[in-house]
């Protein structure tokens, strides 16, 4: 294992979207000089000069000593630590580029969730692979964290996820501020499945939203989504309890019942009649991570011999054409007699 | 034990508020002969001749086959299965009166959910007492289930818990419709202790939203207060995979979630800094369960030495005139190093 700053005072985070963007500025109120990288040079600029995201966070002051730019080598420069904050489904070309620019030392940290298309990885696998480190080196960011009350500064608990335990403390101290308290964990399987599997089920929460249907749906959509990610994640070797936390069922509320969610607020889209263009249209032309992680997770729970109904019901509604309505008669209709069966 | 109807063809509902009258409703709309008793006259007189309970189910609409009376003795006459739905606080002063009318042969069903105060007894072992029948003969009725929404025939799951399965499983054939889906569980005691400790953390939730914290806050008391109950639980023997199902977690998300629940409301009151008294006040003299039982919860953790700390923070709140801000700071200001420590 490479070596890495205990003292974490210096870091980058790659990608400029809300979450990046409020992970940031969580860092920089805990004292700590960060650099981020934004795609359009334009949202660097905002960044740096006027101290404020206003595509991605709305309303929030940045900190001062966060500056950005839009080039990837300058923001990498001397980073004890480097964040990862580009959607799951672009790490890889992302990753790619950036590997010869990522300091050797840096602690890499995942903020991203999801699985990848085709390879069926987890993202912490996918940055192994391109990043040339061992896996359990890569610390995990989960838990209840919407990006924009985090911004607000509202208090939030949040998971760090790391096999070696140095290195979620060292995140740990750099992040830890008034309002954002991590927690450390070695559970990176069940973290990470915690935050791809939730994206899907607050897609399927919204659509039943969208359909009409009230918090006894909700909570049960919740209840069976929870024990569905639970079942994929024990078959990996997750610890079953991490699903009990708050990067199982605490990031799965969060998600799920706020308005601020965007995998929810699509899912709301899809219920009330839009097709997935349509969604994505209304929506600014971005599309909900769990769209395609429904797809990647329902591929990897077959290749594992694992039930997950909702994640099915949910790919068949994105990209099977199947009406949500049908969908959803399908799922509450399911023939059980015990609630484990 | 006493022989019963497997065939439950006539039910009595002792109570017409928002769940009682709404669970009538379900077995109504399962094809049974429902008789209700309401408290007061004029209640009974709407329900059977209007079909309405206006006061407590507005807009509903009940099947013609239920009809409702104020005189328990004529309520009760000839009934298969008795389900109790009046509050928990209250349920020992009402069935004092009522035992030597229940019919020796009906199945017992509960609807209660709380402690007792005082005697710290769930609802099951109260009414075990009172009745004079063995606890395991008790049906407790629990999972999802807002009053409103399944009385607009949304679809929910429940859970019928009984030690006795074959008696869970009459009240799962006299309460299935098309509508309402309920399984059978034999773990009354974190059935009713989920039930009971729901209340308290969705007024905790209600509470933080009083106060303007949004879905991180209420995700993080949501997965602690879980935890809480979970641990209190298992130590008075119910199997941990209770609280990860329907009347765990899916009974405690749809009650702090919803704008429906009467304690998430009565929380949000305190929270905005109303007192106990003018809480009480603007919900028409309705107490919330978790109230009362935010006080014998925690008398029951204390005789434990189980730590309950949500619950606690409740109780210094309703009880002990704690501002809700230091409560919430306290609160969410814990040391902790681990998730689980």
């Amino acid at each position: 294992m490479a070596a890495f700053a205990t003292d974490v005072q210096r870091v980058t985070v790659l990608g400029a979207g809300s979450w990046g963007t409020a992970f940031a500025k969580v860092l920089g109120d805990a004292g700590r000089d960060v650099t981020m990288w934004a795609r359009r040079e334009s949202v660097a600029e905002e960044i740096t000069t006027r101290h404020s995201n206003e595509s991605y966070l709305p309303g929030t002051r940045l900190p001062e000593r966060i500056t950005a730019t839009a080039d990837p080598a300058a923001a990498l420069e001397g980073a004890q630590a480097v964040v990862l904050g580009v959607p799951s489904q672009s790490l890889r070309k992302n990753l790619t580029a950036w590997q010869p620019l990522l300091p050797p030392e840096a602690i890499l940290v995942s903020l991203a969730k999801g699985v990848e298309l085709g390879t069926l990885k987890r993202m912490s696998e996918v940055i192994a692979e391109l990043a040339k480190v061992d896996a359990g080196e890569i610390v995990v960011v989960s838990g209840p964290n919407l990006a924009r009350e985090i911004a607000a500064a509202q208090p939030a608990a949040a998971v760090l996820a790391c096999a070696d335990h140095e290195r979620a403390v060292a995140i740990q101290r750099a992040s830890s501020n008034q309002y954002f308290r991590p927690y450390t964990n070695t559970d990176v399987v069940g973290c990470e499945l915690g935050g791809a599997c939730k994206n899907v089920i607050a897609l399927s929460c919204g659509m039943a939203a969208g359909l009409g249907l009230g918090a006894n749906t909700m909570a049960t959509l919740i209840t069976r989504g929870l024990a569905e990610m639970a079942r994929l994640g024990t078959k990996l070797g997750a610890d079953p309890l991490t699903f009990a936390g708050l990067a199982g069922v605490g990031d799965l509320v969060a998600t799920c019942s706020s308005p601020l969610s965007r995998n929810r607020t699509f899912g709301e889209r899809l219920g009330r009649g839009d097709t997935l263009e349509q969604a994505q249209a209304a929506t600014g032309g971005q599309v909900a991570e769990g769209v395609a992680s429904c797809s990647s997770i329902r591929e990897l729970a077959r290749s594992l011999g694992v039930d997950m109904p909702i994640t099915d019901a949910m790919h068949r509604v994105c990209h099977e054409g199947v009406d949500p309505r049908q969908a959803g008669a399908e799922l509450l209709g399911r023939s059980q007699k015990h609630e484990w069966s």
